[in-house]
């Protein structure tokens, strides 16, 4: 834990900006789940929000009903297989889909029904919005980030950085078991043409 | 325009689904206007559907606000200062910014007032779907594919490969004129644990 810093949570879209996979968590008095997600976007800025897409079928979404928080984590190469294994297994027909995930949870103050993924690169909780139609129409969550931390290897400063630990590289994922991780960053400059 | 191809509208998701920066642009008349964006993600197959936060204080979303249309288009490291040139200057301060962005632009039939920028990995047009409380409240655009196409090099049978032509890598944008590329692919396989 020694790694997790908190971050402002008024700016934690950074900590979703590079668009990769992330891990979606909820839980209802001790019934926790975790699975992956790609329709994950920020929203807003002042307060931190966020969207998600979350289909009616899934074990996460009977408890994301439920509750009044979920989280959103950013999967990393580190822990890509418990990422794709975590999306292959529904809790409704493994209940120990947790377990044999080989994940490690843990949860942060406040936040004691928020299982929490060690080995991704950023970790934010959010507080849902009240949008039925959206829900109901989209299956579309708006939450408002009440709490976000990054591992400060990775994230600093408010930039990312994969270079001293790339195992913490985002994924990315396309389809049939396939993500491609982040790759180099690129500074481009237009001072030139202003 | 040898390697555009099309691709199932309703199988659109996966050309967004890496989440790297898109340019969003619309048209009224011949009026037109690009911008980058990184809040945009896939809502839903079939149709295919995608979300888009657009801030009222943009040309673009003026455009977007008179038409019935706009594009999203995966941004790619070959026109990385572009990107952030069109993001850098708004048209209501320089109504030659396309121009001077230096972006070659073109259309697709039916859609001559949608301007597709070249060098992009992908292209993807979509009809607003009116959802007047999303987007007065939150600045929140929902549209429904109505037309999709992949550079062949870099898009093929459903998935990406870079390998071909490096410089249409996606581009994932931090704050501060960085990016960062997609990297390289990792294939995961959890059949040892189902």
């Amino acid at each position: 834990m020694k790694h997790i810093k908190p971050i402002d949570k008024n700016h934690c879209g950074v900590l979703l900006n590079l668009g990769g996979t992330v891990l979606v968590s909820a839980g209802v008095s001790g019934d926790w789940d975790v699975m992956p997600a790609s329709w994950a976007c920020n929203l807003d800025y002042n307060p931190g929000k966020a969207t998600l897409v979350m289909d009616s079928t899934h074990y996460t979404r009977k408890l994301m009903d439920n509750s009044e928080y979920f989280s959103l984590q950013v999967a990393t190469t580190g822990i890509a297989k418990e990422t794709l294994y975590l999306g292959s297994v529904s809790k409704f027909d493994e209940p120990e889909k947790l377990k044999k995930s080989g994940v490690e949870l843990f949860t942060m103050p406040g936040f004691d029904d928020v299982p929490l993924v060690k080995g991704a690169a950023a970790w934010l909780i959010f507080k849902k919005v009240s949008e039925p139609h959206n829900e109901k129409t989209y299956d579309l969550f708006i939450g408002e980030c009440v709490g976000a931390w990054a591992d400060d290897r990775v994230f600093d400063n408010g930039q990312w950085h994969f270079d001293k630990a790339p195992e913490l590289r985002t994924i990315h994922y396309v389809t049939g078991g396939q993500f491609y991780e982040i790759g180099a960053p690129i500074n481009v400059n237009v001072d030139d043409m202003l």
